[in-house]
């Protein structure tokens, strides 16, 4: 039965890793669709969103039946409830890229409204964050874990540039309104994405320390 | 001990009611501020803030401490995990409250920009939505939750609505655009808030019906 239960457990980080892994790709041709005006990357977007919806579905039914049938003790427990709700991260951010593919998908339509500068670098950390994030919570990381949340203060101060950038553009040039409105949302979502990985690094510390650093101080 | 396991149950939904409560007056006091530009009601939303993060936390460790001690048969046990996933989404909603309360302290400094109509109304509807959302999962009403669905589409038409008027006014009237960006974002906040209702909803029939709507047809 203890094989048995390791070989169910190695099992459910292998699908998680597997979907982690297919929201990096999302987010990566999402990016690509705003910045490189490439609207060839977006089907793929849209149909790897039903594969992380299915993998979703999967995971959570895996985590029921690793407790009920194998009644794991509270460590593994603790790691299990963790799995599922760093599951419904990994949904969630993917959905995030998929907001960005909608707004990609207007901005194509219009000639661009600037070179990008931020919006590049804001996708390579948020990015970054969802592989790390769900790496330490795998292998129990909590110095990757807690590493991951410092590079959220990067990516919100990132957020708040691009904001006032925009806003100057919306007031000097009423034409710019709408497109600036896009980017305005898509740096949002790729906030969004960095506040899901932490969530995730959150959920890391939580099934290691078992304690909850949530809404705690040494979040800063 | 099975008596002390239906206590243990009876208990962890009261804390999840008087969470989804305190998430309420939360939005309601949000939406003061901003429509009433009224900032007395802005502090005891931060203060409600920090007890909503104190109650995720508590009912995290009662659902852990409900599977490990009774290792509950399965239709428990995933009333169980249903109730850690809604305790996450009660919090999130509560912080987009959060959100509309930090906007609101920006516009509060600068004169109104129009009278109120969408975003009252969006308030009233998302409100429910929590309120009823909970109240399908807690006493596992599947109609009650498919009837919450369905009222999130007409938050997501209201917040279409009310961006085209703010885009209309940032287009038109330069000296508008900080003011329209912040009751831009506080629409989607309270729509964040429907969507979280919603996934609640989402797993009130997930519980009951062992079947997982969230990606299927049926949500629509």
């Amino acid at each position: 039965m203890e094989r048995h239960f390791d070989d169910h457990l190695q099992a459910l980080k292998y699908h998680l890793m597997k979907m982690s892994a297919t929201a990096e790709v999302m987010i990566s041709d999402a990016i690509k669709a705003v910045v490189e005006r490439n609207d060839t990357v977006i089907p793929p977007v849209y149909l790897r969103e039903e594969q992380v919806n299915h993998m979703q579905m999967e995971i959570d039914e895996t985590c029921l039946t690793l407790i009920a049938l194998h009644q794991p003790a509270a460590g593994d427990l603790r790691f299990i409830l963790g799995a599922a709700k760093a599951n419904a991260e990994l949904e969630r951010l993917a959905d995030e890229a998929v907001n960005i593919v909608q707004r990609s998908e207007h901005l194509l339509k219009e000639p661009p409204l600037k070179p990008f500068e931020i919006i590049p670098e804001m996708a390579v950390i948020a990015r970054g964050m969802v592989r790390d994030s769900l790496h330490a919570f795998v292998n129990r990381n909590v110095d990757l874990a807690r590493e991951v949340l410092l590079r959220d203060d990067r990516l919100d101060d990132l957020k708040d540039a691009i904001s006032v950038e925009l806003t100057a553009y919306m007031t000097s040039d009423p034409s710019s309104v709408s497109r600036a409105l896009e980017l305005f949302l898509i740096a949002r979502y790729l906030e969004r994405i960095g506040d899901h990985a932490t969530n995730i690094a959150e959920i890391a510390i939580f099934v290691v320390e078992g304690r909850d650093v949530r809404h705690h101080a040494d979040k800063k």
